[in-house]
């Protein structure tokens, strides 16, 4: 499908949803200022947006777009379907423009991306003008939980990507004693550029022996030895989506507690997978994967939530968390990330990012998870 | 000086600040949640953290940080000076410590950081514990404007990075016909990462051609041609400090408009540099240099700021532009980066990163401005 379709879709689709409510939060119109969601709704990319887009039944009323002036040429391109205003504030520029096109507008914002500052500065131009805001909490970010077709195909590209990528770094030998694990970080996403990653995901994290022990750890000069843990998270991005993906593998010969807490988050991580099921609660998935850490006796070593949405960003909705609330969707792209971190001695994460559907969860990153010994 | 303490003496700096005020704005403490200001006051470089900072001369009483279980080990190892709580929503756990050491306390939050929503929340649990959050704007902020030695030396580390990278570009002739957009995005990421860069500052622009037009364009695989004018603006992270940098090149012998609209842009650039006097108004800064622009008839083709401020975050204050309010203050690390763009033909900047000093503003990027044809 044509991107600029995609995106008239999708604000469709929002334009429905809003309708949907009564009450104190109906809404004439949205104004969606989260840039990420206004790349979602119209495929812009600049770094300064909003986008207001009409409540009501298909077809709605046209939206319009604003950036300023550095984007002149980039939204045209981008957003050949929506007529743009170039102004340095967006927000009070579509708020003035929605007034003039419905008097009185009440006019949704994102209570989730608004800051407290930017708020009151725009209530202040609403009183002056006779509209109305009403505060709106993640509208957007739900539609975006469930992704389209072009949605599923980016994030599958992107996690095809991470999988050549760290299959190259192998196949040549990178991942060694004597590497710093900087050195190991720079191949593996010097790799993702050239397999086509339009940026890298997130700080690829490669580390090594006691790092390892640390869930979010930067790489440093340390030099990759015999007898380490090397655990790798990383992903790639393309037509900005991301993937997520962590392996661990053992230079040399496994010592018996590596076997041990390898074999146990193996075995968590393949009890989260099977949990993904369409309208399971989000904290029963985890539970299910963190009983068996527990009952191994290493529940205290496991410090994060079992896993997150991904797409535009790489941590999104749903969250599946011990204390998540809601359930999962059918269409949701999300994470499976168990692990067990003993502090000083070292830690084993294995990490794959999936497609919710009512057949069955699909793996969209492929590396084999068995203990890899390199 | 080591790490700790001088974010110890940020912290007293905030301290002192906080104390200044009075009336309905004075505060107890002020709950950081902003996480490039949570960085900037303890040396923590976690994903999920807030401080609290009391009010007072010094020695204030002591704050205390909040991370969640992914940080144990890396915020007492990065913070060894406060104390740490673990939790997952952290303003909300800091509100809750902060009562308990001072009933009723008048808690300062970050306006221009936390959402409506998260604000909303945190209003709620206020109630309930009766604090009172008071709405503060840019307290940090103004703070990180003016840079202590280490922070100009970080800033310096990362300019010297990507001045010597792209000589050594220039040097292997990288930057030549045949190449795509894309290839020399990578290499100069690849050279500054060898050179030491812990990250790549934000997306490095590499256009060619016509595309050097957008002001901010993306690489893509368009292959570098002689004749085409290429615009490369990139930069270096050194301990979490940016570096900005834009340089113009010319593929082959220059057409004339080539070398007028450069001649020009160079001409405004030296205007804003010397205009980057402690005490003179922003918009006035901004002006000199645009007027340069202007009377060469070229002012509809400058569709941006003169610059900004650099540091913790590659965007910050101060702004540098026609609409800014306030002066430029000693000690700030500003930008200055006029351009002129003619749409389908091709366009010029120039930038650099300078610290602002009674003595004159310094350069911290290096590399030479004259025309420079590859």
């Amino acid at each position: 499908m044509q991107e600029s379709s995609m995106n008239a879709q999708r604000r469709a689709h929002l334009a429905d949803r809003l309708s949907d409510a009564d009450g104190p939060s109906s809404v004439d119109a949205i104004l969606v200022s989260n840039l990420v969601n206004v790349r979602y709704l119209t495929g812009f990319t600049g770094s300064n947006a909003a986008v207001i887009v009409w409540s009501g039944s298909a077809p709605a009323p046209a939206g319009r777009i604003c950036t300023d002036g550095r984007y002149v040429s980039q939204v045209a391109a981008q957003v050949p379907d929506l007529e743009a205003e170039i102004a340095r504030n967006c927000p009070e520029a579509l708020l003035k423009w929605a007034v003039s096109v419905k008097p009185h507008a009440r006019i949704g914002v994102e209570g989730n991306a608004m800051t407290i500052a930017e708020f009151a500065d725009l209530e202040e131009l609403a009183r002056e003008l006779g509209a109305q805001l009403v505060l709106r909490r993640g509208t957007v970010e739900e539609l975006r939980e469930v992704k389209d077709a072009d949605e599923v195909e980016f994030i599958t590209s992107a996690c095809a990507i991470g999988d050549q990528a760290l299959a190259s770094l192998i196949d040549r030998g990178i991942i060694a004693p004597g590497r710093t694990e900087r050195e190991v970080a720079r191949h593996l996403e010097w790799e993702m550029y050239a397999l086509g990653a339009d940026a890298i995901a997130f700080e690829t994290i490669v580390a090594a022996g006691a790092n390892s022990a640390i869930p979010h750890h930067r790489p440093t000069d340390a030099v990759l030895a015999v007898g380490d843990l090397v655990k790798m998270d990383f992903g790639a991005v393309r037509h900005g989506y991301h993937s997520d993906m962590t392996r661990t593998f053992v230079l040399g010969e496994p010592d018996d507690w590596q076997r041990e807490i390898y074999r146990v988050v193996q075995a968590a991580q393949q009890v989260g997978r099977d949990a993904l099921v369409p309208g399971a609660k989000l904290s029963d998935i985890d539970g299910a994967a963190r009983r068996v850490i527990a009952d191994a006796g290493y529940g205290e070593y496991y410090v994060h939530g079992l896993g997150h949405g991904v797409g535009l960003q790489i941590h999104e909705g749903p969250g599946i968390g011990a204390a998540a609330g809601g359930t999962l969707r059918d269409g949701a792209t999300v994470t499976v990330e168990p692990g067990i971190y003993l502090p000083g001695r070292g830690g084993v994460r294995i990490e794959d990012t999936l497609v919710v559907s009512d057949s069955g969860p699909r793996l969209l990153t492929t590396t084999p998870r068995a203990l890899r010994v390199l």
